[in-house]
């Protein structure tokens, strides 16, 4: 088979090593990595070569001369309570002194605020003085008794990612700082870094752009023991700045506040809805990135180069998913990936080139702090776990290229390792040619998840799983990632601009108040209007968890009329309950042994029709309501197993009116298949530790597979 | 000893074993139960007679010619969907036929309402008219997949208590039903009576009304698997009718709709707050009840009787905790007893003679069905354990008089029984004495319950405490009843006007948005200064579940300043949360062995400085705070055990400064004692199945008691 499609992490003083591994995993790309270089041995070795910068972060000489030009955040300190009409407040006692530095400047304190949190009211800027020497504010004539915060601008003066690896990995190197391309000192430094930085760098043939301008927000407090205070993917709590601020100001008409960002406290979540001021800064930072992005892309596409962008770290702005992402110029997209719906998160981008880094990380340890490459750690095994999380989703959406980062050198002690690298490779190269052939063959039933977000947060809800993996919807996604149908992810406006003509099966899954749920959005009468007609119709809403969920109303779900139950909430504990007897025949047609919802939620027939599949202590855990020609189906919890993901797949064929045990669906729910019509192959995988086997229809006939654990098998029928 | 205080269920039929039991019994009084009479042998034997009354349901033949002043209820149909611009809706689909029957005259269909549900939103009295024949509601021109009720009127055919005692032990007698007095008829006709029954009933020395005119609200449905729509002990759904609409319309100055009593189908049922209306409301209906009840109680005190009342079933508008109830002119309350707060609830109302009605009540079956008085049965055991839980508080508050209600002819079987109830009648006739001697020893710390409804809602949160048990409340309220504290129990008004300078300790415990915890309440700053002030200075506010939780705010709970701890909700998954330290010191300092704290809420240090006394999967569940010279203590969830009552003893001694282990506590948590100085008596008690011993300090040295399961020792120290 063809080699190539494959990003080699090379290693300077380790050439014989990364050339014999280059040919060994087939890579067609050497790359260099945080912490290492390559040599001209390496580059002169016709690979192509990916070289890594990260544009706002590698200038500790500028940086320094232009502390005025460092990343910001706003700050909330933690409210204090006033036992006289004096209050004094230290600014960083709650913060992480070496990453933030109070910004003074009359320009930031123009958006300073102190509030008092009992009354949720601003107070006024009469009453309040800072005093620089001890970076205290001092509150004077307030009412006693109260609560009270300072909203502040600081500098962040160390990188987060580079913090992280230092305090994780006892890294012992200057600290980083990250520099703001607001300014147009800085667009001209970076510009002109860049154009060098192609000039001197002749055989580079990808700039891999880690990422572009601001990162996630990471805001670490003062005490160790309660060290990261605050920290969301997707957030855009680290763009701003009071150029930033007073540019959005000019261009929309209004300005936002301080407590626009620090809300309380409590920040904007990408797991809560936003708001129109948070829409009209991510429209504007976006903007911005993108424009001044496109310069520096320019300059690479100058010197014939192309440019990547990986999709982590100081991705915020970048928004892969917004129409905008175009006009960056990328030439491809790179995501390190734990799980399915990352590799899909990866493929559904609009760009040339996607590209997978793996797990694990040649790197000592692992991002829990587990040991990897060193005694103690079976990197093998990891890779072998990481791969049948990606796998799947790999079976159903078309990747380009996969790749590994980190020190090469580390793989030596390994072998077992190095192997399984090959052999992946390989069966990810063969999986690619699939693709290529052709699509793979997808069941007829349409699925989209509705959320607030929509499209703009398809796959992801915000990070990785482990980071994410308390929400039911991350759990969904992920046992989608891999299944044989089409997803989508809409948003509420797209339910009543016609989203639903194409969708059998609707999928609301989160905590109330959540943007998974839906929140307040699940108080417009039209999304209402048209998801209940929806259903009437023929089509199928599936709630898991609080789907749409809102309080005022005279139910807590507003689907349940279609769903058939609601939950029990303290309003309805005086009612009476429904009783019922769990439907024994409906649930052993769609739950595989080991299926198991977890009782997260509890609820109530609303009308007693609803059939119960699933129960505990009388509290509906699973349930299918008929509606018109549609129907309402409940879940209390979902958590991804093999066996739920089969449970969730079978609900959704039969929402669909399709047969569970169709064409091309394995009858293990530990291994799963695809098809692809176009070169008559079929591929079956074995998701779990142990060796399995399985029947497979066809339309040639009915094909049986055993797999030893974790294994694949590719074949021609 | 004196015999006497005991009143017992006489039967005719059954003349010497009334006679016999009242001798053994040391009985005073002879009364007659529901389903009971009394021959002349026994009402001419010397003693006492109650007779009971239900002033409303007795009058089936006047209830028959007077069917439009029969007792009523708003009642609110399901939401269904229109899949058209028409919807038809039967008003009694969902309601027990038995029960309800539509009032469709035109007094009353002016305050019906057909709302959509959906939005929220009356529907105009155009788009929807009502056909009489077929009981059907029809809309026309409505908006298509919105949800639409209808709330009308519905007279109450079949008293609630005999409804309930036909099907639960399948009585078959004539439905009863229950008669209205808002209506000047009804009024002539009841004082009639009454003027007639009190001159045929010569040998009657004591009137039981049972109660007075309005039961609690208790709906039932259709359908036998949901037969039991909604009950809530304090509600006034069942007191309305379009006269006292209108009357209170007359009064108030405004009118109430059906709305303010269906409230979106959620009824307002006592836990969650009121609200001004239903504020006016309350006081209304009590008026109308005070002013009538007194003419009535007027006549009987005409003729040399007495009047109780009993305090449950139709005791809505009696509210024995509102300083109208003097006004009644009553000389007795009866209370129905299963905990230990319902003594507490009984002794509290200020009348001339308390008196408890002991269970269980001398019948085949309990109130759950479960056999008593039949073969499987262990009558003895039940009177044990009630008397356990009944017993503590006794020690702590006078009651006049106990005694039993049922058929007596059913002790027979169980001589046990019989013995061990003339047990019990000489050691309450012992405690009666003590109390009359002095008031018993308490210790210092004064604690105040703090909700919403204040003292009108003392010790009971809505009716027993098998019906009420999901709230953390009346696990507290339990605890406390038999502790030798002064308790009070205040709203959030009595904060405001003074109340907190006679309390040392402030309780608050309840769920979200339930009146218990206070909801909206919280969001009064008046409130949150003067608690924040007095816990500052010295108090402690002890927080159960989510304490002054509410929306909208920096943090969850309002005093989470003070309580150190805050709840986890969706805005805060991003957010760090502190790590801690168990502190086993101070644990095992208030904690006796088998106390246990059930995790019910997800919780975060708010500063890190409380200290966790306990603690599952990093979630605080007991922590203690200091703020300023009080402190703030939070208990994830509160179950009343002999170990956790201690616990609560413990936490509220140590939160007034006073020793845990000081003069007149035991050291053995199933085991409690009473001090009372006067007669230098001290009683102690086993509130366990097994033999305990204990030691107790006093002021006379130190005692060391030992006793068999259940028992109690009376002895002079």
């Amino acid at each position: 088979m063809e080699k190539g499609s494959f990003t080699l992490p090379g290693e300077a003083g380790f050439e014989k090593l990364t050339l014999e591994l280059a040919d060994k995993w087939g890579a067609d790309v050497i790359r260099d990595s945080d912490g290492t270089v390559l040599s001209d041995e390496i580059t002169k070795a016709g690979y192509g070569i990916y070289s890594t910068i990260c544009i706002i972060r590698d200038h500790n000489e500028w940086a320094k001369q232009n502390q005025d030009k460092l990343q910001q955040s706003f700050l909330m300190t933690q409210p204090l309570t006033a036992d006289s009409e004096r209050l004094t407040i230290a600014l960083m006692a709650d913060f992480f002194e070496e990453q933030f530095r109070v910004n003074d400047s009359a320009d930031s304190m123009k958006y300073w605020q102190v509030y008092d949190r009992t009354t949720d009211t601003l107070v006024d800027a009469s009453k309040w003085s800072y005093d620089r020497d001890t970076q205290r504010v001092t509150l004077e004539g307030i009412t006693p008794w109260h609560n009270y915060t300072v909203s502040f601008l600081a500098y962040r003066i160390w990188e987060e990612i580079s913090m992280y690896n230092h305090t994780t990995n006892n890294w012992d190197k200057e600290h980083l700082m990250q520099i703001d391309p607001v300014y147009p000192e800085t667009q001209a430094y970076m510009k002109d870094w860049m154009t060098n930085w192609c000039e001197t760098h002749p055989d580079t043939t990808v700039v891999r752009f880690t990422s572009m301008f601001y990162n996630f927000v990471w805001i670490w407090g003062s005490n160790e023991r309660n060290r990261q205070l605050y920290s969301d993917w997707a957030s855009y709590d680290f763009t701003v700045s009071p150029k930033m601020l007073d540019d959005f100001a000019k261009k929309n008409g209004y300005s936002l506040t301080a407590e626009d960002f620090v809300n309380q406290g409590k920040l904007h979540v990408t797991h809560v809805p936003g708001n129109k001021k948070k829409a009209d800064w991510i429209d504007f930072v976006n903007r911005f990135v993108v424009d001044f992005g496109r310069e520096l892309i320019d300059i690479v596409h100058k010197y014939g180069k192309k440019a990547y962008v990986f999709y982590d770290d100081s991705w915020v702005g970048v928004e892969p998913y917004k129409p905008t992402f175009k006009e960056f110029g990328f030439d491809g997209l790179i995501k390190c990936v734990f799980s399915g719906y990352e590799a899909r998160l990866c493929s559904g981008v609009d760009v040339e080139t996607h590209e997978l880094r793996l797990h694990p990380y040649l790197f000592p340890v692992g991002l829990g702090g587990a040991p990897t490459f060193m005694e103690g750690g079976n990197p093998t095994l990891d890779a072998k776990k990481y791969w049948n999380s990606v796998r799947r989703a790999l079976l159903r959406c078309p990747i380009d290229r996969i790749g590994l980062g980190g020190y090469l050198h580390l793989v030596q002690d390994f072998p077992d390792f190095v192997d399984y690298i090959a052999k992946i490779s390989d069966e990810f190269r063969e999986l690619k040619q699939l693709h290529k052939a052709g699509k793979p063959y997808l069941c007829k039933t349409r699925v989209a998840v509705l959320h607030f977000w929509g499209s703009m947060r398809s796959w992801s809800l915000s990070g990785h799983f482990h980071e994410t993996y308390m929400h039911d919807l991350i759990h969904i996604n992920e046992a989608l990632s891999g299944l044989p149908l089409e997803v989508s992810f809409i948003n509420f406006e797209d339910v009543k601009n016609g989203a639903l003509k194409d969708v059998d099966v609707v999928i609301n899954a989160g905590a109330a108040g959540s943007a998974w749920s839906g929140a307040d959005a699940w108080k417009d009468a039209a999304v209402l209007e048209t998801l209940t007609k929806w259903v009437y119709e023929g089509g199928t809403f599936i709630g898991v968890g609080e789907p749409s969920a809102v309080a005022g109303y005279d139910s807590r779900f507003r689907m349940a009329h279609v769903l058939g139950v609601d939950e029990d909430t303290i309003d309805r504990v005086c009612h009476g309950k429904w009783t019922f007897e769990v439907d024994e025949t409906a649930a052993e047609a769609v739950m595989p042994g080991g299926a198991d919802i977890p009782a997260k939620t509890a609820c109530h027939l609303t009308d007693g029709k609803a059939s119960v599949l699933v129960a505990k202590d009388n509290n509906p855990l699973l349930t299918e309501n008929a509606f018109g020609k549609g129907h309402g189906i409940y879940l209390s919890s979902f958590e991804v197993t093999n066996a739920n993901t089969k449970l969730l797949l079978n609900l959704i064929l039969q929402a669909g009116g399709e047969a569970v045990d169709g064409n091309y669906l394995t009858d293990n729910a530990d291994m799963e298949c695809a098809f692809y019509p176009a070169s008559r192959t079929l591929i079956v995988i074995n998701n779990s530790e142990k060796a399995q086997t399985c029947s497979i229809r066809t339309e040639f006939g009915v094909e049986k597979v055993q797999l030893e654990a974790f294994d694949t098998v590719i074949k021609k029928i």
